[in-house]
């Protein structure tokens, strides 16, 4: 799960000619950007990497020889284990592993949709989960557990006259991309009771939730789910989770927890895409999990609280009157500008004025709505930076 | 590029249980496989890949960061040096980076194909495309080289009655999977020729093509296409690459080149569906092929020469009778079976009473054709446990 500056701003209507110039202020070195929404490399564990690579490697033949579309054994063993842990009872058969959780939004997509198909999901939404679900065509309808969502007569009613039916719900409930919130207990639970009305696929993308810093924890849909109904294999909550927040991205590995049945279609579906992810990155990645990933994510934690609270900060003291988001966890900020300002406009002005970067929110509203919003990411600038670009911000707003 | 066993049993219409019986057997250290079409790991370079992996994590920030969707720049660089000395001119913008050659595949149908558009292809062919072609829902209908192929109104028309349209013709022009046949220069025209009046794109997998250990090179599709067009971008061929044959799998590294417009369309296919190839891999790989994939190649010519002998010998010995391909390069013979022979039955004997397994043809063939054709890898056994397992089979046959 990331999401590019150019992808972001070619979404918000800029031409091409307008992005490609943007870009080059990017790239110079007195810009602050709030726009990546990376993980910081200075908590990548670099030795540990290193250490799992030669061990993989000392046995070449296994590590650079094709595998099983499943996925590696002991990783899915491991991975099983860990949502047993967070209160999900997996067994392997539960686990597909995946080139991150992007490839198991695409993945899913291609079992679940039709063209016409309606997916449900808040808005705003992670933008590579719409980018991931176009290629297979469906509708958007929007959720809301702010007492605003419609009745399931009224989503399936407006799915049937668009041609398809209601396939699935997308959440983000931990520390969402964009907007840093999570849902409460009480929106979680009518979230489920709303896909049993739909009879609708429920895809929980839990990327961020391992990342929480304040606040606490909440049970994820799938684990909720799957003790109401007496054991995953029966549960309509389909669970897509990343180490690329927790380890590293570059790795490219990542998984989907769901119900046997639907995790053996996907391993078809992955057998005839990418045939497996990376043997030698599965060891690896089982090596230096292994080891410990608590102390890794006990690192992560207070890292991106500092920023936070660094982000927050610095809004309340250069920023007071603007609405934004305060995320228990993950790498987003969310920010609402005064009423008719146009956040693709002023990221123009923000870049080449003062040198600042963030993403326009239009460009996760499925609808396009949403032009008076912005995403600020502090996983990346350090504390001062942060500060310092705030500062700058608020001069342009 | 592989096929797997169980996947080969399945489509040729064999009961899960059975499969789950034979796939017992095939466990059992006293079975001689010629089933797996993948590379002997006795030709993974080993010690370069410790050295690679330990070079590129000398900068860590680099090689556990996300990455772009196009690829790695110097691996690109380096894969179009390798396609220009090749014969064909490519850039860096005209080849994308994939999670091997299966994943260009699998792209290429997202970018091109539509329910009921045609395929054209020779029967049989390589089972990993049908497999990832089926989710785009084409039909086939059939290339022939022997004097066999019809007119382009005939091809059309079908595909018109279809629904569809022609969108592509898929070809393996060397030492085909599943055959071990190559195209001649003649077959190579005809098949451009034919795409330019069907105006048709021509997918070249070219994932055998430097295993060449007998003969003449022959030009690519590709080479001769840009060549008579006047550069790649003005093509209507596509290639896809692999290092899966000549380094190893387990990295998951192949390219697709083609014309730049193409190659930004599968670009943002990437970005949508996995990101990117794992970066540690492609720097990994890049260090590999720089410090020379030329010795690796020159080791495997010689390596896979010598169990084709083997294989070809023991046919002569053992069923001087049988038809079977006399392959230049790559890694497989295609046997024809004395008329009415089944194949999935005779691999259910052949695996209990000989304990000996290959994949029955049938799997390969679009239309379901060919029960009485099978494929044998030479690739894995020693050349003395090929001799002893054709010896085997032919005591079934």
């Amino acid at each position: 799960m990331t999401d590019a500056f150019p992808y972001a701003s070619r979404m918000s209507g800029m031409r091409a000619s307008e992005i490609r110039e943007l870009l080059k202020l990017l790239d110079r070195p007195e810009v602050i950007s709030f726009a990546g929404g990376i993980p910081d490399p200075a908590l990548f564990p670099a030795e540990a990497a290193r250490a799992a690579y030669a061990e993989a490697l000392a046995d070449p033949k296994a590590a650079l020889q094709y595998g099983v579309s499943e996925g590696y054994g002991p990783l899915r063993e491991w991975i099983a284990a860990q949502m047993t842990r967070d209160g999900v009872p997996a067994a392997p058969e539960n686990i597909l592993v995946t080139a991150g959780s992007q490839q198991g939004l695409d993945f899913l997509a291609k079992a679940l949709l039709s063209p016409g198909d309606t997916v449900l999901s808040e808005y705003p939404t992670y933008l590579g989960a719409l980018q991931a679900f176009r290629a297979y065509e469906p509708r958007y309808d929007r959720l809301r557990f702010d007492g605003g969502n419609r009745t399931p007569a009224s989503y399936l009613g407006r799915a049937a006259r668009a041609g398809g039916a209601v396939k699935a719900l997308y959440l983000v409930p931990d520390f969402a991309n964009p907007t840093g919130l999570s849902l409460g207990l009480q929106a979680r639970r009518a979230a489920l009771a709303l896909a049993e009305e739909l009879g609708a696929v429920v895809v929980e993308d839990a990327a961020y939730r391992a990342l929480r810093f304040s606040g606490a924890a909440l049970p994820s849909l799938q684990a909720l789910d799957a003790e109401a109904r007496g054991g995953l294999d029966a549960s309509r909550v389909v669970c897509l989770g990343s180490f690329s927040k927790t380890v590293a991205p570059g790795m490219r590995v990542g998984w989907v927890c769901g119900p046997r049945a639907l995790i053996a279609r996907l391993t078809l579906i992955n057998q005839a895409s990418a045939l497996h992810v990376s043997t030698i990155n599965q060891i690896a990645m089982f090596k230096i999990v292994e080891q410990g990933i608590s102390p890794l994510v006990a690192a992560a934690r207070p890292h991106y609280r500092r920023k936070r609270d660094a982000l927050l900060d610095a809004l309340e003291r250069y920023a007071p009157a603007l609405a934004r988001t305060a995320p228990e966890g993950g790498l987003f900020s969310w920010v609402t500008l005064p009423e008719g300002t146009d956040a693709a406009a002023l990221l123009e002005r923000s870049l080449v004025e003062v040198g600042v970067a963030f993403v326009p929110g239009a460009a996760f509203h499925p609808d396009g709505s949403g032009a008076d919003t912005l995403r600020l990411s502090y996983s990346l600038p350090t504390t001062e930076r942060i500060e310092e670009g705030i500062w700058r911000l608020a001069k342009v707003i």
